[in-house]
């Protein structure tokens, strides 16, 4: 994810204290490294910044993850302890939101289903007859979680033809507006629309948010996209109306992470399951380091930081 | 593709010379009918409106074609007889256009093929090096023709952190430019882009633009999109360079429409073949009758139509 150009704005910066990145904090090479260490920047497979961490760096005053979820990197003790913690997951929100806006796109158009049905007859058909109303004039589009993503996935449906609904109980009717869609309940939302797209955290009270009766509340032939994590659906009874062939799903990530070779969901005609790769990969990563730097610029420069997490954060981000 | 909401509406702005549809130009009834026709409302299954046909009609001042392509539906006789012809092609760029933005977003970051390969290995790979530099963050997308569809696919490319380059020979640079997109010839477009999309005419100066050669010049791993037509594209060449996957290919046009059931292109695991779906569907129908009925009125009131099809035009349209 660091390219040499990331490694020369960060020694502009600051005073490295260190050449290589730390691969541990409980060694002698990191104790010497932490006590002069005023701010981190840490990433995906870093170690726990937890409370023996932060001992060892008594300078610490802020720390800047170059990915999304601080939550499994860090503890509350940073926040006691007056470090301040900024998360790139604005950065990870970008190449979801596009995952996720293609897919709504193919999804209304049933193009994948279609596409396997062409190499199944491998001859005409009135295809807008076989597949019921494709296409995405006038569709509903349900986007479950304003998030950072979910927001990002509102503004950039913006110049298509289509309805959106979203559902965020942590917002007001008017926030929701201002965000450009309108404001619906989980089950009226699941009711309407041609496509649900998941973009909620994955926290304990969202554990099978949709269950098998939410699951049931969705139209025949609706797709559902989850691109937030498998905890947010039940997983069994998602397979029973995948199975059925009552709907259809865009399965990004699921429980467990990799489904049992035996899964039937590899194989559906109307599921297809992407291996967790709709957020940051390869050089899309580089927007979650120019974002942290850009953090450790504003923190450096005494400015204001735009992606800071709080302590009060703590309970509703993933 | 007619509603009733439709009907009422034309028979607001016209008095209606049959109840029903013609479905022929020669017998007692459209004869009747024409001899007082001014206005024609035409779309796909129309009877050509030829030399023949116009001699029935000769109070005829407008033909409002409620699809893409008039070329196959009218002949030059319209113009010389001084009927004014709109076509509803800006009506059916849209859901091309959408069709093939959700296309690239999907080839950049690979997540068809991903897909096929997490079905066969069912387990955990480091997808990001098994794919080559997967993501859409700061890949080039060629866009072969600035046809209406084609500019709007550069327009709904906006938002993205993507480099845009546009071939057409019959736009000068700064108008290319203007578009936003940088222009470029087409053999080095061909070599630079991540991602090449069709959107040029089906001329006899077209034919086979993509030749054995020009297929050559794609990258290794990029990916072609043909939402056009086959008509622009070498099929055999096409063909070997896909059985060697060299190249990626998501093609909604072939030639022929309807490949033979013994292609290999049905299977391939680096090939989306869709079957000429791209285009208005079901519901997405409905705006090109919106948009002929809005030329319908324009023309009723004295307006300037905005979809007008020019004598002038004939040569460089498909």
């Amino acid at each position: 994810m660091f390219t040499p150009a990331h490694g020369e704005r960060l020694s502009d910066l600051c005073e490295l204290t260190t050449a290589e990145p730390l691969s541990r904090f409980d060694d002698a090479h990191a104790a010497a490294t932490l006590a002069d260490t005023e701010i981190l920047v840490t990433s995906w497979g870093c170690p726990r910044l937890d409370s023996a961490a932060l001992e060892r760096a008594p300078r610490l005053r802020a720390a800047m993850h170059c990915a999304g979820t601080v939550k499994g990197h860090l503890t509350p003790d940073s926040f006691e302890r007056g470090v301040r913690v900024t998360s790139a997951a604005a950065a990870n929100a970008v190449p979801v939101a596009e995952f996720t806006l293609a897919m709504i796109l193919l999804a209304n158009k049933r193009a994948l289903p279609m596409s396997r049905r062409y190499a199944e007859v491998r001859g005409f058909r009135f295809w807008a007859e076989e597949f019921s109303n494709p296409g995405n004039y006038l569709k509903t589009v349900g986007i479950v979680g304003a998030s950072r993503i979910g927001r990002r996935v509102i503004e950039l449906l913006a110049p298509f033809d289509l309805r959106v609904l979203v559902h965020d109980p942590t917002l007001s009717d008017p926030e929701l507006r201002a965000l450009g869609a309108e404001p619906a309940a989980l089950d009226p939302l699941l009711a309407a629309a041609d496509v649900v797209s998941l973009h909620a955290p994955a926290l304990p009270e969202t554990r099978h948010l949709l269950d098998a009766r939410r699951l049931a509340c969705l139209r025949d032939g609706a797709t559902l996209i989850n691109t937030a994590r498998g905890h947010l659906i039940d997983g069994e009874a998602l397979e029973r109306e995948l199975v059925r062939g009552r709907i259809d799903a865009i399965l990004d990530t699921t429980e467990p992470e990799i489904l049992p070779a035996e899964s039937p969901l590899y194989e559906l005609p109307n599921v297809l399951l992407t291996p967790h790769i709709a957020g940051a990969l390869a050089g899309e990563r580089t927007r979650m380091v120019d974002l942290a730097l850009d953090e450790v610029e504003r923190f450096v420069r005494g400015e204001p930081l735009e992606h800071e997490v709080r302590a009060s954060d703590w309970d509703r981000i993933a």
